[in-house]
């Protein structure tokens, strides 16, 4: 709550969630071999940042951070392995390297792959029922989650992605394609806070400005890196869109022009967040700021 | 509740889960070519084993049928189809045809079959999150679904089926696989039928026995059909466990000595069955018990 640094809400926080990830998974799964291939992803590192949108959202509205919230950052992140894992095989991205590590495939095969992709998926499910809160938040954080990474959410955004290759998408087809494939899972970080805080409309409603332009913010980012990042660095492939050719953000408008669309994205979400601050008291900049600004 | 016979309870309800799926995949799908390869296997027939299961179940124990049921026994169909399109990429155990139709990714390509079951498995969620119950009993749904589709069921039974190629498994082993593979699913459409219909435990208790050996009886039958069935009545191809050298009841035990076990399983579920009848006064031969009597 008070002007803490990411580094240290990080530390204080992530570990938790990891360890949540590890333990339910353990917990839950027979097989050894299964087992092995969805800890390899889920340990691979990874920037956790809808884990760290959910926790930060919560603490800016002032919600003390508890196992509960550990365990829905925790779902969250395994939704996101799940469609990494499953988005890297041969059928679709065909990539060999993610977070600096092979891809799952490359080091399991391709059955276990999409095996511990399901398992990932369906055991996030289950993390969320099982939580420790009333059973009409779980049933909304289960909706909420199931909608987000569903057939009108990533799993469209992935299905719109892979039929974009070779074909070319305007700005306006390509963010609705990102809107779902990524910014829906960034929302539902930031959305699913408010409501286990209890938010007010209005504050909702400011929050979602700050979601989704953040989910366009970090795709614009993704896009840019793409073309001038550096692979070590990144843990990833990069220059893939262009060889897939994908429509992207810097393919549509140039490094630059995505540069300062990326400006305005952020500059949007800051200015709901300043709104947010101005109704709830708050002074410091926030976390959720921070976040934002590490997007430029 | 009357003797009916199973042709007129299926056609009376079944078509009422069918189209459940149907509209409910269309209602929340963004992407045509996505929703039309959910549908294919959705709409590919198959026996419904698990809706009728479960509706059985509802019927046998005094329920009447609503839609709610109906949409808890779709997201169950969703859930096995899924893993039908999943366990027949060319990585998993490569089978050209399901329901005597070209199997999903021999229609629509590999990335888009893989898509298409993580869509069915995350609307299947989605489906049972918003189905018009309490909180309550939608999360009891919820959890006990995830953990039967989860990697200490559905999935974990994959797996070890999958390792379970080229190694020798004794029948103990065997019956562990499948027990999870398959048997969690159909336990699923028993004992969620008996939550909802508010059995004493004892009853449950009953009724998970028969659940228990219609899945071992179920697996039997469906081990002695790949030996001795027909590819044309069957819609799929047979012989497949001895080409990719699988453990089956059949390759442990012989025909005659696989037949033996099935009678065995199926006489256990009866006999459960009757003392359930005895319990709550149902003098009729149920429903369940014909299912059952099909798998001779």
């Amino acid at each position: 709550m008070s002007n803490q640094s990411l580094a240290d809400f990080s530390s204080a926080h992530l570990p938790k969630v990891n360890q949540v990830m590890r333990d339910f998974l353990q917990k839950v799964t027979t097989e050894q071999s299964l087992w092995e291939a969805m800890d390899y992803s889920v340990s691979a590192g990874g920037k956790r940042i809808r884990p760290l949108l959910f926790l930060a959202t919560l603490d800016f509205l002032g919600v003390e951070l508890k196992k509960e919230h550990y365990e829905v950052a925790a779902a969250l992140e395994m939704v996101h392995t799940y469609s990494l894992i499953h988005d890297d095989l041969p059928a679709m991205d065909n990539d060999d390297l993610r977070r600096g590590k092979p891809t799952n495939h490359k080091v399991f095969g391709e059955g276990m792959a999409i095996l511990a992709g399901d398992g990932l998926l369906t055991e996030a499910f289950h993390l969320v029922a099982s939580v420790d809160l009333t059973s009409d938040l779980r049933v909304m954080l289960l909706e909420k989650l199931a909608s987000a990474a569903g057939t009108n959410g990533m799993i469209a955004g992935q299905t719109a992605d892979i039929e974009g290759e070779n074909r070319q998408l305007d700005l306006k087809q390509l963010q609705k394609t990102h809107q779902r494939k990524t910014g829906a899972l960034i929302l539902f970080a930031v959305q699913a806070a408010c409501k286990l805080a209890q938010a007010e409309q209005e504050i909702e409603d400011l929050m979602t400005v700050y979601g989704e332009n953040y989910g366009i913010a970090f795709q614009i980012k993704d896009d840019i890196l793409d073309v001038v990042g550096d692979e070590q660095e990144l843990g990833k492939k990069t220059g893939s869109d262009e060889s897939l050719n994908k429509s992207t953000y810097t393919s549509l408008l140039g490094i630059e022009g995505a540069q300062k669309k990326l400006e305005h994205h952020i500059d949007q979400a800051v200015s709901s967040l300043h709104d947010v601050q101005d109704k709830i008291s708050k002074k410091d900049v926030s976390l959720l700021e921070k976040l934002i600004w590490k997007l430029r």
